[in-house]
């Protein structure tokens, strides 16, 4: 089960109605936080997300929007009773970044460990974090600057086949192992959790994105996603010039990433300030994607295994 | 002519229907900023106070809920057309702050000057910062860190008595120079506004000062002050310790200074967390000080001269 909040939904600049995008994830008691523009802490707070059990901020990049809200999030989230530490995950220059902000954030009270990424990097093919049950992965965007998308995802154990258990003459006592993932060895012989399991099942995959240009990365990383979020900045074809002049996407464009990754839902988010009301143009996407939904802050699901 | 406006009046965190303190300033199309915090800019669009004529922006300490919102607020403040320098004023420190808070607002479009004061040294006797019409000068507060407090004075010229001018001669067409405040010549003869003015007239001043134990230097700097605002972080006697222990005021401490300076009219501010309704507690002030008014987001008062 992975409960999912977008707290925001501004691109850009926090309006006194819209917090800057932001999206908090969480699992098991434990939570992701993606993006921390100003004010983030606020909309957590509105949004009823706690702060407390927040494992992983990931940032991707380091536009003021993305990011300024980290020294107020951090403070609040010791005041809150945060002991244990935090990871904090971006591009290239996050250490330079966590440096300059964090002058103003002294007695933070846990520590606050940096894993930065190169986009164009080989570490990134590999490399995830963990946050409880949640495994996040980041992957290359196309911004004006160094800019990352992430995954949040939860992995579903295949289904325990009693019928192959006792077919293969292991006694039930080490079934409650098989079934957790550890293997066993009985009378010498040992059996992998595979052997006494059906197929592969799909877990529960979320992909975030935002100040991107629509490459291909996205759509790939997305194969499959339970909820695609993704900027809709212009939400007029009118405004492709200005999407590609400043690394953003329009509705359709965002719509068409959801449709290629075959994806089950689409958000939409990071609302120029000049679009007062974003849901007048739904059509814009829903007719390349129809299961689009116009972000709203606060707006939250609950995503479990199909 | 002053308009103030107390945009926010939270202290130490930002609450979902509470902004993080700070006041605005404006006279003459040119405005002074006092304190910064995560949201400030945000705060300042619901006030409809207008960012582009900020001229100076003064902090006084570093502590997260003060100067956090300085990066985005820069931002803003170029995205609203801002090309003049900016000056910003803070204790020791100010430069190394400016440096890291900085890294992530690349591209501000204009030059921010930092005009460093050390809370313990002698320049800020006589340092000051001119604004439009308005002057800000700075004084020692008392916190747990170094800490300033300022205060906005705009002066008032003596009346110009055109008996005085006639009876020395003058000839009328000087007199627009004289009243305006310079000197002028007449046939060899020079004369100085000050000798066809009457006596010295009160001008307008606004004291600002948060975080802070209740110091001499307050009550000082706030002496005949048409406005004072002053942090009531506590509004209960019975929190002294803890206003002691974090180097804040209780309302009572506050009102104290109000009555000592003689001032016309007290704010107060920068409310803890822990308190829902500030205003229950006018009383704890009122005794002290009447004319306190317990601050709001958005609180606003023209000054006049008097």
């Amino acid at each position: 089960m992975l409960d999912i909040c977008l707290a925001g939904t501004a691109g850009m600049v926090p309006l006194p109605d819209r917090w800057l995008t932001t999206l908090y994830a969480a699992s098991e008691g434990s939570s992701v936080l993606i993006d921390c523009g100003e004010g983030t802490q606020i909309a957590l707070a509105e949004a009823k997300c706690r702060l407390k059990t927040i494992d992983a901020i990931c940032l991707t990049h380091f536009h003021a929007d993305h990011c300024a809200g980290l020294p107020g999030l951090l403070l609040s989230m010791g005041n809150a009773g945060r002991e244990d530490p935090v990871t904090i995950v971006g591009p290239t220059g996050l250490r330079q970044v966590l440096a300059g902000l964090l002058v103003i954030a002294g007695g933070v009270g846990f520590d606050v460990a940096a894993c930065e990424i190169d986009p164009d990097g080989s570490e990134i093919k590999d490399g995830y974090v963990k946050a409880g049950p949640m495994t996040i992965r980041a992957f290359r965007a196309e911004h004006v600057v160094p800019c990352l998308g992430y995954t949040i995802s939860i992995e579903r154990r295949p289904e325990f086949l009693p019928e192959k258990a006792e077919a293969l003459g292991i006694p039930r006592e080490y079934w409650k192992v098989l079934q957790s993932g550890k293997p066993v060895t009985v009378n010498g012989t040992s059996f992998v959790p595979g052997a006494v399991t059906g197929p592969q099942r799909p877990g529960i995959k979320v992909l975030y994105s935002t100040d991107t240009r629509p490459v291909k990365s996205i759509a790939e990383h997305g194969k499959g996603a339970d909820l695609m979020i993704l900027e809709g900045n212009y939400p007029d074809e009118e405004k492709i010039d200005k999407a590609k002049e400043w690394g953003h996407m329009t509705y359709k464009e965002a719509a068409s990433l959801a449709a290629q990754a075959g994806a089950r839902e689409l958000w939409l988010t990071h609302f120029s300030q000049s679009v007062s009301d974003p849901s007048e143009y739904l059509e814009n996407a829903a007719s390349v994607f129809p299961n689009t939904v116009i972000g709203k802050d606060g707006l939250k699901k609950t995503l479990v295994f199909r």
